[in-house]
């Protein structure tokens, strides 16, 4: 009875999510959803990510917590327009949430709005919310077996950040073991190696949403 | 809607959760319920607490996993019974799981089970599964903002493990920011400090879950 009830609320969502992405594509607006465990570093990725591409691209920011506005302030101290959305409890984002707060930004004002998801390595990769790319971010102290025990969120995003890569001589994290697994469920996808703390690699992946955002914008 | 399914689901949970706790008590056996975020450090944790107890008292192990055996695995090694539980996607463990999985297990012969959670800060700390204790992971590398951001996990739990307490040099951890929420939300529950790697602190909660073995025997 729980998984039937599951799905129903899952193709609900589906529904709500594609008309959130036809939105969004009226205004040429890319959405990128950010997830990853709690404390991988969603926001100071998102902070140096716009302050990578903020001289050529507009941005806005969905803060999503399950309490509180800790990191909406961290973002909205960088000038850009910062909507809370606080989930009171829930564990994920879902589709609807995103179009009842979409009123909230000024759309023609804006090329991308990054989602900073609930920290969770599970369940937000169940809900599509209207976003043209998915980053899923692994920080090295979280370890090396993630992949193999959270699937889904390896398989079903655009690109995977290995953060906090600067801490790697003090963990004993195998990378070659992350790769391999993440190549087997997601060949494709490409894998970025970075420190949102010292900047190490983030333009690559400033330069990856780039791309995503012209695409948007063609 | 989704909130009165999700309503419902959860007093079913309370009332086969109580019917665990009853088979346990009958049989004097004390069960942990291990919670934290990814990586947060549980296996190693249940390891270590297991080496200190295991001159006293009888453990068993529920390893909790979306999916795989990996943890499963490291904690057979040890030479307990250990069974693994698959949840297959959900993001948490239920009651009706844990009654399900429970005659696998020779409870004749235990004083303990731990059970490790799915990683997970959030729906873990929503869902009794029948255990006398709960042991909540907060790990160094994941910051000092998670009892704001995650406010259940802390208020619900009866003592806080702060783990890979030998990082604190490497990173910006404010410890007074959490020792202050912590004791907002939870005024009468302990914190320990603890390396579950180097073995600091893993004594003083290992007296701790001693204490609530006893209980349970008595």
């Amino acid at each position: 009875m729980e998984i039937k009830v599951l799905h129903q609320v899952m193709d609900w969502n589906e529904d709500v999510s594609e008309e959130v992405k036809s939105t969004l594509s009226s205004h040429h607006i890319c959405m990128v959803n950010v997830m990853g465990s709690p404390g991988a570093g969603k926001t100071t990725l998102i902070t140096s990510l716009i302050n990578k591409l903020k001289k050529d691209y507009r941005a806005g920011v969905i803060e999503g917590d399950i309490a509180g506005q800790v990191d909406a302030e961290r973002i909205a101290s960088l000038g850009v327009p910062t909507v809370q959305l606080n989930t009171d409890g829930a564990c994920h984002i879902e589709a609807m949430s995103i179009q009842h707060i979409l009123p909230e930004l000024s759309l023609d004002d804006l090329d991308v709005i990054f989602v900073e998801n609930i920290g969770n390595l599970v369940c937000p990769a169940e809900f599509r919310i209207g976003e043209s790319v998915r980053i899923t971010i692994l920080s090295i102290p979280e370890g090396d077996d993630k992949v193999e025990k959270y699937p889904l969120m390896f398989t079903d995003t655009d690109c995977l950040a290995l953060n906090k890569y600067d801490m790697m001589p003090y963990f004993d994290f195998d990378e070659s073991r992350v790769c391999a697994n993440y190549e087997t469920v997601n060949p494709d996808a490409p894998l970025f190696r970075i420190s949102s703390r010292t900047g190490e690699g983030v333009q690559d992946l400033a330069d990856f949403i780039a791309d995503k955002i012209e695409e948007a914008k063609a």
